[in-house]
């Protein structure tokens, strides 16, 4: 038997080929599917099954894929989501990969159609289960979030709440757990920092699962907040249909300096993937700073779906990853990137734009004088935990939506947890003409490292 | 936290980086450990400690090596043996890497200062065992080896029985072990052939963990029948005074067929890791067959320690990979490969040696002919269960050293599983002056597959 | 400026990519575009331009995929072809990469519309040349071969003359050349080992080019010998319409031995990559043996292009390759590959084939005995300069379309240069039905090796 | 015959295994030796001999790595220096590696016992040279300097032009030349940005070659100004007795930012390895900032070898290729890096630099103004081939050696070719403790490509 992880970075995404003798399964597989074949040639396995264990929403699938090149049948569990391709599969359903048999559990409340697909080792027991893909039931210290249904929020928190304990838990202390996704995701929160976990382990020690009590727990899950980000309508609707197929990866091209400047005056959108600190150094005007591993995170948020992206990356070799990230989240028309960075830009004349950075305890002091306006975009969870006084609360993904909101006159300061999220939010800010723009590099985790007095809300 | 696999192919043989933040922690390194600072630095941590689950005889450890490039501590179990380097630490000591933390468990049986180390993540639970290193006490699907010390047979398997079930199981069913070796092994027959399980999984299917009864148990692993290889005595020696400090891999130099002919006639020995079938070809006369795969769990059977060797590989690109499995296991004087490959040796002129390969089919026919001698190279065990009728059981490993007791008249086939220890064995003896060697493709499996009739031990 | 070369392992096929600032041009690429548009992106240009030069008919040309996918233009030389795309250009026609001007010259005699590329620095000098592309007009060590008109032999020759002395020469001493073939290619006999020389160098030492009376050099060019592969009709028709676009290697399917059984018992053909070693000691009958190197110039001569493939390699990494080799030369039905390579076939039971090794000196021994017939597989040309006595003379690739020719009864010894050759030859001897096949390994370099008495043309 | 070019980006050095059969020479290795090795492994040659071609100023060579590990022989040319390892070989000397002949030429001028080997393909022709490898004598478009000599000047002068014009040029105009250096190197300032040329081609448009007369090239040679780095002296004395044994790369180890704060209070000193860009928005104050592909051109001129040095790379990725860039030129106590980054300093709410990017029409804005005293750190004759009205030149190897010549009142803005030399000077003047440091991200091309008025010598 074999099972391998394959982790997406940024978009903080798993998914795994599990397989025997020389046949394989893939559980949620992204679009750039090479990474699967790879795995299960090398296995001397094909790939005859892939499962989606639900209409994924940030991301999107590539299970078709898979099956123009693989042959692979796919399942999807039943209820709900009406797919333009592949079959349903109900709780019960099995399937047997040499020695691994798979055996689907319904585990709606992510959605309805969410399964499980638990395995077992046939050649030490068919009973007990050894491990179970959980999809968006269940995380790494976390349970998925069941927020999609506002209409029926308790409804569905309450039938996590049977899939969880219902169904998950009673497969035993020992089974392994092999969740979709893992810290960082925009599907949990809560998500320990590490990829591996035991039903008995979050059992006991999963905050959410400490709610054992069907009505505690449905309280807790709609007490929850999460934001909504708009290009999960997109991805659902092509996780439905089936997003479009893809043989090999958008190949941009390299322009330089005075090509890209004319493509930006014309409806290319800039993308600089660079660290924060380079894009604050110096940037093409108008364009947008996430850095390479934030880039499927965030780029939903603001970024033009139906405009053609230009890349300004550190180095070439930095190109296909940022294409990869892109193309998990739909932005397939990447058609440029620039000839010798940023550098080429700078010496052809160009202007540049910039972003100040500024100390946590300088900001302490500008506070003091009214000199700035502090723009936190953290989460409002986030912000109610600790945040410097004075601060205007406005989450990094709601920044471009609600520009309007922000005062333009004056100097204007991003603040996160760290200057990441700030960065991005102060590259928005440029875009959208807002002028004296500075980034408090270190932001919160500086201010608690020098202890700044912060606000917390009550007080 | 981070923890990564680190499988040495052929030794199956597994290491574990541990760590969070920016400290790391290695379990039982190999000799080349590149492969672990490579992982650490990555992780942006350093490694500071390593801990040996006991004194390994199966392979000489890079503990030394890790201390001298990355300045790590060494850490030992207490009882038995007198190290020359490192330090012992006793059941109980904790030490913290970031929120891992890590606790020492004696877990004697397979070795008297055999220890296991559990971990703990802090930022969920400092109580509950999330994991485990279990080094040899705890394989998937087995339990350690206690033939060590035939003199105190009953008591050293009880102790085993005291560690699993005394120590390990009650870390409870969430626990995920991460044991010292895999499938293939020289240290344990019944692993499964996947690298993933848990205490729990393990308490319930594990053969040997289902005689809950100690002297069951006892009587379980006094009756096992285990190989003590001849190079174990010089690895124990080499871990308990500390191997040969190492800071790159041996560079064997191009030799072409001539003067490689010399140095064989001088005194080099000569080992050819290409498959059974390219050796059966053609192969040098008097040098040695063992597929790459194969090197470090049968070369230390006959290949002498004592002379430098010489090496025949498919391709270039396969010498750095033979040179790491033999120094492994303590083969550090890899002098010389064959460039151009065998095809040099022939356009040379050189004689070259042949195996005959035989179908099962053919060589049933021969039986009862009388035509051949069948030295089927398997276990006592996997022979008891199903053999060729007059076959001769000698086990590989021991084909060299009883080399007296085969019969040198006539034609002799070598016989296993599937043909490969057939063919390391036919290549024995060839080396030792046997002239008609066939080797049995297919051997006991094709004899399965086909139906050709068998004799089990008691028939 | 930069140049590289991108060699086809095999086909010994050179490519080019040449570029200045961020444009480059590709000199003939095969069909895998990707290690172009690596190269281009790593030097963050992008590729504007592809240079044909000439229609080739040992390979599929990929410039139609560089097209699609970089948007590059595509220009050919005039004359004869009637091309379904891409642009002609004519004699002085030039164009500039940044600093790189590129000039086209018409180089006929290879084939009408062959043209070279000479290149200048113009940051040194406009006037001098550089280097030059020579297509098939010129290569390290030789000139194009010029049998393809068979009824315009001495003009074509001519042709070649003309380019040779009239346009290439001319550039001066100084300029390097860049030919599309090296050591080993179908399309030239006495090339160097060597991919670099000058133009002065090869005026002074290449045989040919001190033919330099016309009439001389005509003589030479009408008197070779070369063989005219059936796969060449099917490369000059698809290079003439445009090879069939390709955005992904064709992925081959992991098959167990039983399920490759059937598919061979229905129209899938075996091609075995191993070594001839490998193979002669065990194989799936009725398939062919090919070693990976050796596809792309001995496939086409027999492997039928009208079925699908299925592949025997010795580990699943080189998969991806053989289907490189396999496509390059228009096979791109690859659907399949034998998983757990050849011992699955034995231990699955199957019948497997074989054939015997014989050393020269017993070969040699058994022509005096009239103990086999010989079947020297190399050229005649080779077998003119000296062979064993008695040996029949086909050439390799003519042994599937003569099988009739060979006698059928008794034992049959292939013979070649190295065995190698001779390995493909048995292969097919036993595809095709016959017995008792054996393989001269080392063959006529072993002879030369060990002083065997051979018989030269004349004698 | 192969011959493969090794390229160290950065230190503009090129070095090369050349052999045939199963020999091969390296000429003028650098120290971390593997990339030879692994060249001749795969070519299945042994390296056998190491050529130096003339004792070398700007790196530390690795020919006594490979002595060790491979056994080669080594070899200088004679006059001079008192070499402590090798042997010296005179004019003439010849030795071969299969088809390949060596022929050494005594070419002094770069230094007294600068040697040239020219090569021969023995299968083609023992008289005509194919190529020649010219160290330092001979570069793509330039010639090497000799200025070493100060009291000799006319002297070396005239021997290099002997050695070019009686030594080199006579191999033939189509000798392919293969040079120590490529552009960018210390050793010389008119190379081409290409690295492949011929003697014809040199000796027609290298513009020293065009100084025919002895007196004019002495002329020429004589008025050249070159800078004399610091560390030359060191890396003579080096390469003289022999630089230290190197086995294995030093292994900086993570240091998380309060660590490294530590150790910069202690005696570590500090090397910022990002972009100019990402340096200016926030730096560890007190670290200098050399980006990767500089440090072996500019590190030696400033950073004290006393002291161990600490890393802040971008990625942990780009760590080992720091510390090859620095071991080039004798930095071997590389000891930490900062774990997790830039970013990490700035969490622990650490003080941080910065320096501010100014655009050349506000900097030129700011001249008219008298606002900024700019501190142009070109050579001097790019200086006088235009600058900005007012600049101070002050070479950026200079910067640090001459820092009390530099005004420290008020601002002061760093000035070069693009923004990167004056990215490494700003980083000296604000180590040195200057307070109000700008960069001139552009600076002289991007004022061309404005039009920006500039003063050039003699206005």
């Amino acid at each position: 038997m074999f099972l391998e992880k394959v982790k997406a970075a940024g978009l903080a995404h798993v998914s795994y080929v599990i397989g025997d003798g020389n046949e394989a399964a893939v559980i949620d597989p992204r679009r750039d599917v090479d990474v699967y074949l790879d795995i299960a040639r090398k296995q001397g396995a094909r790939i005859t099954r892939v499962f989606e264990t639900h209409r994924n929403e940030d991301y999107a699938i590539g299970s078709l894929n898979l099956q123009r090149i693989a042959g692979a049948d796919i399942f999807h569990g039943a209820g709900g989501v009406d797919f333009a391709y592949g079959e349903e599969v109900k709780e019960g359903a099995t399937c047997e990969l040499g020695d691994v048999k798979l055996e689907v559990l319904s585990t709606p409340g992510h959605t309805d159609e969410s399964i499980s697909v638990a395995f077992y080792d046939k050649s030490f027991s068919g009973d007990t289960a050894l491990g179970v893909f959980t999809g968006d039931a269940m995380f790494v210290g976390d349970v998925g979030r069941t927020d999609f249904f506002p209409d029926r929020a308790e409804e569905v928190a309450g039938l996590l709440y049977d899939s969880l304990f219902g169904k998950l838990i009673p497969l035993g202390d020992q089974t392994l757990i092999y969740p979709a996704h893992g810290a960082g995701s925009v599907c949990g929160s809560n998500m320990a920092d590490r990829d591996f976990s035991t039903i008995g382990y979050e059992r006991q020690h999963s905050m959410p699962l400490q709610h054992t009590d069907r009505r505690d727990f449905i309280k807790l899950k709609v007490s929850e907040q999460h934001f909504y980000s708009p290009w999960f309508k997109r991805m659902e609707e092509w996780n439905k249909m089936g997003a479009p197929p893809m043989d090999r990866l958008p190949e941009p091209r390299a322009l330089n300096a005075t090509e890209l400047s004319k493509a930006r005056d014309g409806n290319i959108t800039i993308l600089d993937t660079r660290s924060v600190e380079a894009f604050a150094a110096a940037h093409i005007p108008g364009s947008y700073n996430i850095p390479l591993s934030m880039i499927s995170a965030f780029a939903g948020w603001f970024l033009p779906y139906d405009q053609p992206i230009g890349l300004v990356v550190k180095d070439p070799a930095e190109v296909e990853e940022a294409v990869r990230h892109l193309i998990w989240i739909g932005y397939d028309d990447v058609v440029a990137f620039l000839a010798d960075g940023i550098e080429a830009w700078q010496t052809a004349g160009h202007e540049y734009g910039t972003i100040e950075p500024v100390h946590v305890r300088d900001l302490v002091d500008d506070i003091k004088r009214k000199g700035t306006v502090i723009l936190d975009v953290r989460s409002p969870e986030e912000f109610a935990e600790g945040h410097l006084e004075g601060a205007i609360n406005l989450y990094v993904g709601h920044v471009d939506q609600k520009i309007d909101e922000i005062p333009r006159d004056g100097s204007i300061t991003t603040f996160c947890g760290s200057g990441r999220r700030a960065g991005v939010a102060a590259s928005i800010l440029k875009q959208r003409g807002f002028e004296r723009v500075r980034n408090c590099l270190g932001s919160m985790s500086a201010c608690e490292s020098v202890g700044c007095s912060v606000v917390t809300e009550g007080e």
